[in-house]
């Protein structure tokens, strides 16, 4: 197609929101004339499932539960009064802890003011507030924010090292929806000894955003923490950035969470129109149909062009992966679905591998992040020229439109999300887009997009390791002979994880942990 | 495969590099017993090819170059006596360089020493460099980094927010190999407008690594920066890291280079031995073959657990896909090469998206890279234990073992490459086991690694909309009337250019560069 046949393509098929300040282009997709009538009744079946969602239904059948996270920026949408009054009451409760906190009503005992923010989560407990910090943080934020988002000993280290001399302003968010996660609780365990070595208590400086009743809830309550938020069993890890998870960091570090919300409600708005031409979710939902031939058939390539939204691509990353990587169908029938994503930003990634996008293998399709405002800032920062009348945003801007030939030239296809400018709003806006369309496409391809039965199997082959350590340990403490993995599983009764034995062995040898190597592969206990 | 048999494949096929202190397990990918006789011509292939391209053979044909990133460690080896001068002169002047900084022989004008090294580059130039310092960096670096790659206003403007008090006391790296490149050339102008609006001259603070008679070289010399240090062509960006490229700032930021090239050195020796079973770049190499049936069929994902690595995934996906992302095999005949590689790190990926790698789309094998020692200090950081006789390392390497497992119980195959502890050496040595299976696998599926011819055609498209920039402005800037983007686009004799045109026209009001939108979908200057 020529550029004049692409530009009437454009104009066509563009969903432009300027209510918004959004516009989705999928004039570089090589769907066909008739794809949009050949979809409409699958597209009418999404419509359905997105709106008995919205309207309270056990939306997760598998887990018996509503999926409610749309009516956290529409309180008044929400399927009962108490729903809606928890909702309200914890955004208000949010708010003032927050006011509390910024006008020194609430102190740390050892320090006049909290500084500094640590959250402790992982996953969806951790991607959006990371992602909200990220994009919409300054050298002006009200509390600058750490985060432990693993479970490393040294990456723990490495936080600790850095904020040492403020741990004792540092107010520490634990967010865990069950309450049992072993990274934060390892987190929390780690901070609290850290802090202790320092000669300061944790409670005094601790907020929990837990599932009512979870183990983190009572520890919470028994040890005196400073607050609790709840986590409710009707908003999915990650989709919680508009619940307490993502609001209360964003809310403490001077972000206006408001914003956040009303973008998002702007967004649902939009996006509940039952006509696709112009709601943005469905055109990606279907564009990525398009793209994947509805099996991931082609990876999903995320290419902001901002430095600000660097983490997009890995909060996009979990909440597609996650939600549509299923191995049954809602009919129980085998069928392996999900979509691939990677990307982090451009033009970085353009040095990186737009080469292989280019020239190599036919197996992507790229979603363009523009930012029509290059500037973040109401003031300051002068806006320099680099050559006579170009600027810095100029090339930022010329290399977006001019890897986009290049990939449609190869019969690369690509969408392109164009904003008006990065703020709270736009950023609440781009986050509800992408829940929907994976709502919606969830409906095309037929999965549960709110459960992860998936991540139960390592979770619990993980456990085994760690009761196997337990059980080694022990007998290797008792004898005073060297033995090899293989004896050692005999002794133990674990004939059948003598791998397991061979690489815990070795881990404690690595660590010093009381366990030496002998001659003849062999193992011992030296204490 | 049961356990018992799994532990006997992992004996078997155990790649043990015990003088590194890494090894490569590859029981869990399902090659057949027939495997390794059938590649070991190709494989035989591959390390003539390799050895030509160390003796100094012109291994990029394309370009007529040399690849020399192997004598960067073993000066030696190199095929005459100038570059071995070149490159044993270089490293002594990056070690006084950096020792001359640290003791306060070369100091800034304003500030009693430099306290800061803002790094700028892209690509090549940039992911090597920030992959070192985060890897290997902690609150006890001689300087802080920090780090420019892209050209965003707004991302420039965030960093200059963060160093503005420490500008006075900043080292500025640019890193161009041709020293042309846009966005390290923007960023340089960028910190040479944000240091002129604090009465600091760029100059006396400035060190270029560039190519010799590049213009940025060129302009270093003109304008009497501090020092220069050359970029050879024989030196590819991907593969820079350890030129002045790498070892520049990780030498200013008091890293052990000698250590880093120590590590690339002996796993070069270990990797130059055609004996397969003991060679693990060859193996790994062979590995990508049988997952991705020579073609690509599925993505590398790379899981290192532990935080320092988070960047080796960003790191390999570049040299990865850059180097094997081809259209045109060595004969000239399309074949459309690559593999696709993401990841970030584990466990906290395990959260993100093994939902999906488990259950979903079997499209992918797993990198797992594991540390065994947790903590890299080698004093302080108490070991916590988070359970009886449990540390977080004990979970993070539980962690590892049961998502292998779970990943491997649904046919999901991974390798694991482990290292018995994270530091410069072992860095080195990761690195350079990565650049020769890239270099192994090119010729495997007969590739060259080495140019990159893909990446010309968005420069030249992101070029024609920088042209067709500057002329609407100058047409528009001459007119009182209102115009279409059409109007425009035959006015100035780009008939064809009529969406570049809006898109610029678009940049320009939200930038409120002197253009307004009218009616009718017109466009006007407003000054």
């Amino acid at each position: 197609m020529n550029d004049r046949d692409l530009w009437s393509r454009y104009k066509k098929h563009l969903c432009d929101c300027p209510g918004i300040g959004l516009k989705l282009d999928i004039s570089r997709m090589d769907f066909d004339g008739g794809f949009f009538d050949r979809m409409a009744a699958p597209m009418d079946r999404a419509y359905e499932a997105m709106a008995s969602l919205e309207a309270g239904s056990l939306a997760n059948p598998d887990e018996q539960r509503m999926v409610g996270h749309y009516w956290l920026r529409a309180a008044e949408q929400a399927p009962n009064e108490q729903i809606t009054a928890a909702i309200t009451q914890t955004l208000a409760q949010i708010r003032s802890f927050a006011d509390d906190v910024h006008r020194k009503r609430v102190t740390p005992p050892k320090a006049p003011r909290f500084s500094d923010l640590l959250l402790i989560g992982i996953g969806g407990s951790c991607l959006g507030p990371q992602l909200v910090s990220d994009c919409l943080g300054s050298a002006r934020d009200r509390l600058k924010t750490h985060t432990l988002d693993n479970t490393d000993p040294d990456g723990f280290d490495r936080v600790f090292e850095r904020i040492a001399s403020r741990l004792k302003g540092t107010l520490v968010l634990v967010i865990s929806k069950s309450g049992g996660t072993p990274e934060p609780r390892n987190g929390m365990l780690e901070v609290e000894q850290a802090m202790s070595r320092r000669g300061l208590d944790l409670a005094p400086q601790a907020v929990a955003i837990t599932g009512s009743d979870s183990r983190l809830d009572h520890h919470a309550r028994d040890q005196g923490w400073l607050r609790r938020f709840e986590m409710w069993d009707w908003v999915g890890g990650r989709t919680s950035v508009m619940s307490a998870v993502g609001l209360l960091p964003a809310a403490l570090q001077g972000i206006d969470i408001d914003e956040l919300l009303v973008g998002a409600a702007q967004m649902d708005r939009v996006t509940r129109s039952r006509d696709t031409a112009n709601n943005p979710a469905a055109l990606l939902a279907l564009m990525w149909h398009h793209a994947t031939d509805g099996h991931g058939a082609r990876d999903m390539v995320v290419l902001p062009y901002k430095d600000r939204l660097l983490l997009l691509s890995r909060y996009l990353q979990q909440l597609v992966m996650e939600s549509l990587g299923k191995q049954f169908d809602l009919e129980n029938r085998p069928v392996h679905q999900g979509i691939a994503v990677y990307g982090n930003k451009g033009s970085t990634d353009q040095h990186a591998y737009v080469q292989q996008l280019r020239d190599g293998l036919d197996n992507f399709f790229a979603t363009f992040i523009v930012v029509l405002k290059d500037k973040t800032r109401a003031r300051g920062g002068e806006v320099v020229e680099v050559e006579p009348g170009i600027t810095s945003g100029d090339y930022l801007c010329g290399f977006w439109q001019g890897t986009r030939q290049a990939l449609y030239e190869n019969g690369r296809g690509s969408v392109t999300i164009t904003i008006d400018q990065l703020d709270a709003r736009s950023l609440g806006a781009l986050i509800a887009l992408y829940e929907r369309a994976v709502g919606f496409y969830a409906t095309l391809i037929n999965v549960n997009a709110y459960h992860q039965p998936g991540v139960e199997a390592g979770k619990k082959a993980a456990s085994s390791v760690l009761e196997t350590q337990a059980r080694l340990v022990a007998s290797l403490r008792e004898q005073s002979t060297a033995v090899t993995p293989d004896e050692l599983a005999e002794q133990i009764g674990f004939a059948d994880r003598v791998e397991t034995i061979y690489h815990i062995l070795e881990h404690f040898v690595a660590n010093k942990r009381g366990v030496v190597r002998a001659r003849g592969g062999k193992f011992r206990w030296k204490g």
